[in-house]
């Protein structure tokens, strides 16, 4: 690595093949393209590989005041509104101008994960070998690589150092494998709702939600095209993802037993119809769904979620504890969430032990959200004070 | 009602359509004739219907020890062994001579679940008038009918008045049912993590159940037949409800992340292969899944998931606690879990509350198990301890 910015392209994108992910990439999206070849973390490269990527704010002359976002499962690089496209973000509360990720401080940096569909190469992509998406030639995907999708980024970037990388969820992972692998890059860290390694009822969880996928006719066998997807397994994945991301306490103050007011099930066939939804859950449930379908890639959706399964930090040194004692962080931030059973508090503060056994100043924020694991979605407010205080300047 | 013992039917069952449910009735199994026509809660009647019920120990003199015992949404009425049908039943630690259900005490009915696919009525039984299966035919099924096989049940016994009604889960709701819609028939009632209306969190959960399969292809509009069934739909479903009824401190201690060993995928097309069960977990939903779609009937499991997600003691006056007020039940025993996410804790104080507020001597027992929902079927000796504490002679 010479320490040089790699030329990065603007305006161009992986292609995406037709009918696999019939998703916009904002006007505001930007591509870094990957070391050629990019070695993946458990074996298989990737030629022509592009990271997507937004930024908010200015690169001081420094080059020391940049910040490192890597999302969540789903979403795409834009995080945030921006003056090239003023759509509101997945975080719009969270990053902008005076905000707790201030841009007017900050070189904000947000990754669409590698293997996602959002812009950054992955199975819905064009292998330009073949001219044929890869599907599942994809290579096998792990957090280390989204890791190091964001790296290569930065360094694309002409960034040397970060002042802090944050995530939340698979971004918590992939912020704990950054720290790990590139030790001392990110001189703050900041871990939301992530782990160090998931557990078997989150694993249960979430490999149910790919069976439905991988059990619907219409995936078949991974290469579904045109107008026939997995729709079926996908609606089941998403419902049960929403039921993983929120907690039984905010859906009984939000909905509680009061009916459904959907009637879409009248034009259902006979059958189906003898079973209606019939409490405002229900049609909850299908506009999550609804959502979803229309807005992600099967294949990249199990690429993603196997990955979370996967991970396991102490594959770097044989414990989380000696993975992060790599990781030379200055100063750490953990939060977490009481009512999250995706990622629970206890993994949380294993998290913030070992970056404070590591010798970091560290902060544990346990919150009493209702919200659970998506409590950083929907429930800004404490998430935002704790982060804006660590960021705040020394 | 006459106060006589109606007929009693033995050795008959209620013919299933063949393929529908190809389970064995033990040879423990009885059947009680239910009033012709048999009129369900919401409209709708159903001619020739039959409660399949096994029975331990002896009805005395005084007709005063009889004991009913209602199930979960799975079981059969085999609770427990006997001479006549020695195999395990599914409470086999509870029921018998000495136990906390102590057999030599008490005259136990145990009842399948109008609805059910053990003997008892339900949609996969056979229509009289038609020859064929009801299937969406068979009437709507609510909890208030289940309570009502089973009160058509100790009828048919020449049972007027009972000792106790036990039930767990969709036996609890079956209990608080009963006790409400036949006022001071049961003597002492025991709620076992059952819940006078279902929380959102529980509809979602189980309404996702159904939603897989609604959406099989195979379910046919409920119309399968033959070996094509809803396979793929049900084993999603049982995947979905075993992770419903554990909890994720208990899988943590015994699967933690141990690598599958159930090397079944090496024989699925490559598509599948491409993502094979990769831990100890996932290895116990298949078999879950494995043996449900083997005993268990998909239209029956679509109906009493339903009626689950429907019933509200509140229907019965008002309130809950005006419900329970009409039963006129002299104690009340009311156990639950603080690690189940199905039937919440909060929800069994509501039950042991609105007991107290009637006037019942009442016991409310919080266990701090680690098993989940499933825990009066695993974590058997805390139940059983207070199960025979209350059933002990005054």
């Amino acid at each position: 690595m010479s320490g040089q910015p790699r030329h990065i392209q603007h305006g161009s994108r992986a292609a995406v093949a037709p009918g696999l992910a019939d998703v916009s990439i904002g006007p505001a999206t930007k591509f870094a393209r990957l070391p050629d070849p990019f070695h993946f973390w458990r074996g298989g490269t990737l030629n022509d590989g592009v990271v997507a990527y937004e930024t908010w704010g200015e690169l001081n002359d420094a080059r020391d005041n940049a910040i490192l976002l890597f999302t969540g499962l789903s979403p795409s690089a834009h995080a945030a509104s921006s003056s090239a496209d003023p759509s509101p973000g997945w975080w719009e509360k969270m990053v902008g101008a005076g905000k707790a990720i201030d841009t007017d401080r900050y070189f904000v940096v947000c990754v669409n994960s590698l293997g996602s569909c959002f812009g950054s190469s992955g199975p819905a992509s064009v292998d330009p070998a073949t001219g044929l998406a890869y599907r599942l030639d994809f290579p096998d995907l792990s957090i280390e690589d989204i890791a190091r999708g964001g790296y290569e980024t930065i360094r694309a970037l002409g960034i040397e150092r970060l002042s802090a990388v944050i995530g939340a969820s698979l971004g918590g992972m992939a912020v704990l494998a950054f720290a790990t692998q590139f030790a001392g890059v990110a001189r703050r860290v900041v871990s939301i709702s992530g782990s160090p390694a998931a557990m078997p009822y989150a694993i249960a969880l979430r490999s149910t939600q790919r069976d439905a996928i991988l059990t619907d006719p219409d995936w078949q066998d991974g290469q579904y095209a045109g107008d026939v997807r997995p729709v079926t397994g996908m609606r089941i994945a998403r419902k049960l993802g929403t039921l993983t991301y929120r907690s039984a306490a905010e859906w009984k103050h939000r909905f509680g037993r009061r009916p459904a007011s959907d009637r879409r099930y009248e034009a259902l066939p006979p059958g189906r119809a003898h079973f209606p939804a019939e409490f405002a859950i229900q049609d909850y449930l299908n506009l999550q769904a609804d959502k979803f379908v229309s807005s992600f890639d099967p294949n990249c959706y199990l690429y993603l979620s196997r990955a979370i399964d996967r991970f396991d930090l102490a594959a770097h040194g044989g414990s989380a504890k000696a993975a992060i004692e790599r990781a030379r962080a200055e100063k750490a931030l953990v939060i977490g969430v009481e009512s999250d059973i995706l990622f629970t508090i206890n993994e949380q503060r294993a998290i913030a032990d070992a970056f404070e056994a590591a010798g970091a100043e560290t902060e544990f924020v346990p919150l009493a959200s209702l919200e659970g694991h998506d409590a950083f979605l929907v429930d800004i407010e404490p998430f935002a004070a704790a982060i804006g205080r660590f960021l705040a300047p020394d």
